[in-house]
């Protein structure tokens, strides 16, 4: 991952983010001294090379008995137990992972939310087929989470008796406690851990992402090592670390008015990539009515939806742009003798080649029209660029988030809406809850 | 489509509302006396009724055909000529359309960008089975689907000789001139109108969106009779007419700073028709420095990504929250026995009462924490209701746009990056502004 900062002048200048060099360094000392506010939430830091060896090994195996015996693998889970691995999995496969040919199972994600036609539409394609099931909660109770597991079980339990059930269900839990670790050590399942000291959003590079992960076919040691080569390298100085000064630059932008941050790819494999991005930056700063807004895009496509605002609306933007030097595989445009739609002039070379000119040229008009470019480079979509951007992002998201002035690891406003749908619900104890809300319905 | 006031209380005032009524039925009569900017493009004002009813007799037939020879619908296109067909297709059926078991063909889009990866994976996924293409170009030029278009057009008359490509090419595209419209003529494909007078943003009720809906088994003169309804209903005063009361509701709070709304649903199947909102609004409103930033979430999911921002973040979003009052399918939960995930209290009930109670939470919890809440009530997923919500939209849109002082119906930012693109494609005529460009690279 590198910085290319050549579009963010004429709204940032050099002595600018010079200045940002002290308070960027006071963050990630915060950080590495592990003194700052969330400081129990820390374990992602040297998870590169601290993880548990033995588990990786488990969950190799584990993998291989689900690509063996599965044609389906759901996931259930929610918040960052699900999107992590989602994303992973669409970057270093496909965004179409289910609808290609592979000797890989289908992956589906169950217990992210509480649509019943999606829990009906996801019973509807397991029909017939053989499913393993990884439920990924540290305490169990997680209302989506919970339901589906509770109809997934069931179903497997039918289908398999309890023993084969025992066979095919994983558990991503707390180590010791908790109803989902009690219920897999009472009927035997296998469970991975979730550590006290990793939050969701962080936790991909755990079992909660890499079990899903591995099952696609992914080379999930790979995925370490590049995540330890990012831990090393993104210890260096101020001016030699693209991820304090991508920290400091958000942070700069953001004080001159620029408070939405729209992460652009032009890669469709990078959608979910995205999606992981915004939770990991708008969970960890969006607090105490301040932090970036975080948006998406993915272009070209997305240059005809959203490309007019972030050309000409209110200048309220910037855009983060990943650019992926290398692409998985190409595509050679021939010429056509026709040539009835004057195309041949893009003819003659891969089609990567137009992509990089379609990004070029966008990146040009989008700052030359008021929006700051700050470009992210990636070498390609390998298991080991994954591993080295997750780190990268996670460590500029906690600079980032200590700069701010916030704690980035905590979620005080997920409780809000937790709450108030308990009282709604009966839920026994919050009763007197209960009958304030239905006054305001 | 219904509009529900009461999350808005403490924000907006009714005397604040209904201090717009005269600016905004000033902007509908801007619209319905065809005198305001962008008045060339108010086709789609009385298409519901002055469509052409033959056309749509011939893409019926032509989706019982697609439906009758072929495994895959290649939907070629990109923006207004992609979007709606994709997002109506994931809402009427659903966002797993392609997974789920039926007798009517995948669908799938192609030339809505410009990736490698994508365009083999999806000539991947066309092997051994039966193919059509339905090119969506007004001009046949723009890049994207003009690519896409060369390869699908070889790969067919490879596949099925240059008569079966025939009767498997739809070309839906200008209805007189034009490098698509020529070739079609030339070939013998059947063609369908995009209108003059219909941006492509809004024109998913023409043939654009309506023959790939076809194609999906929906019943489009359901979805022409919703729009119907809602094109006679939306032309009440503004006390009674909910369109305008949300085109004036979306201006009050952007003039309180407020100038990002987020399109919330609790249904999977809205995420792409939130995708159409993005660029129905982003587009036609981003300009002369101004305009709303449209955002999107899907919930329950995306309050664990998203909402500790939306609960505690920068105070400068609302929420337009769809609630759709009827699910498509229900799901009964159980009482489990055992109820080790202490999940009980909230069985005995349809799992859409309980997306229901966490809809009503989240309002409740949000617009407390100093997010007005918008809530717009659809009553189900039927063709119909996609027509009414489709044109309220699309009214709504025009009508704000003109409150805000803009042309809602140009885009004039779109050309910049293409402009850019075909400079550094060296694209004859480019050449100067190659020669620049490539110094700021």
């Amino acid at each position: 991952m590198k910085l290319v900062k050549k579009y963010i002048h004429g709204f940032v200048s050099e002595e600018s983010l010079r200045t940002m060099k002290t308070q960027t360094e006071a963050a990630a000392g915060l950080l590495h001294s592990r003194t700052g506010p969330g400081n129990e939430f820390l374990g992602w830091l040297d998870l590169p090379v601290s993880y548990d060896k033995d588990e990786l090994e488990r969950i190799k195996n584990a993998a291989e008995r689900i690509k063996k015996n599965s044609d389906v693998l759901i996931v259930i889970g929610i918040g960052g137990s699900y999107l992590g691995a989602r994303a992973a999995i669409e970057f270093l496969k496909s965004p179409l992972y289910n609808n290609l040919k592979k000797d890989t199972p289908d992956i589906y994600y169950a217990g992210n939310g509480i649509s019943p036609e999606y829990l009906n539409e996801l019973l509807e394609i397991c029909e017939g087929r053989n499913i393993s099931v990884n439920v990924i909660s540290k305490s169990g109770t997680t209302t989506e989470p919970a339901l589906a597991f509770r109809v997934f079980k069931k179903l497997l339990e039918k289908k398999y008796g309890a023993d084969g059930a025992r066979s095919r269900i994983y558990c991503t839990t707390d180590k010791v406690k908790g109803t989902l670790k009690e219920l897999a050590d009472e009927k035997g399942y296998e469970t991975f851990a979730i550590a006290d000291d990793i939050g969701g959003r962080y936790s991909v590079l755990t079992a909660v992402g890499l079990l899903p992960i591995a099952v696609s076919g992914c080379d999930v040691s790979e995925i370490m090592r590049g995540a330890a080569v990012a831990m090393e390298e993104l210890k260096a100085p101020f001016e030699q670390n693209d991820c304090y000064q991508y920290a400091a630059l958000r942070n700069i932008l953001y004080r001159c008015g620029k408070h939405t941050e729209i992460m652009v790819s032009y890669d469709p494999a990078f959608v979910l990539m995205a999606e992981w991005y915004k939770q990991l930056f708008g969970e960890s700063e969006g607090k105490e009515n301040k932090g970036i807004f975080p948006a998406a895009v993915n272009f070209s496509a997305d240059l005809h939806s959203m490309g007019q605002y972030i050309q000409e609306g209110l200048r309220i933007i910037f855009e983060t742009v990943i650019d992926i030097k290398k692409p998985k595989t190409d595509f050679f445009l021939e010429d056509d003798p026709e040539n009835l739609d004057s195309l041949n002039f893009l003819t003659g070379q891969n089609m990567s080649e137009v992509n990089r000119k379609a990004f070029e040229g966008t990146v040009l008009a989008h700052s030359q029209g008021g929006v700051p470019n700050i470009v992210l480079e990636l070498e390609d979509r390998s298991e080991y660029s994954f591993g080295y951007m997750v780190y990268f992002f996670e460590k500029a998201c906690a600079v980032s988030g200590y700069i701010l002035g916030v704690n980035p690891f905590n979620q005080p406003g997920v409780e809000a809406y937790k709450n108030n749908m308990f009282a709604l619900l009966n839920k026994p104890g919050y009763e007197k809850q209960r009958e304030e809300l239905l006054k305001r319905l």
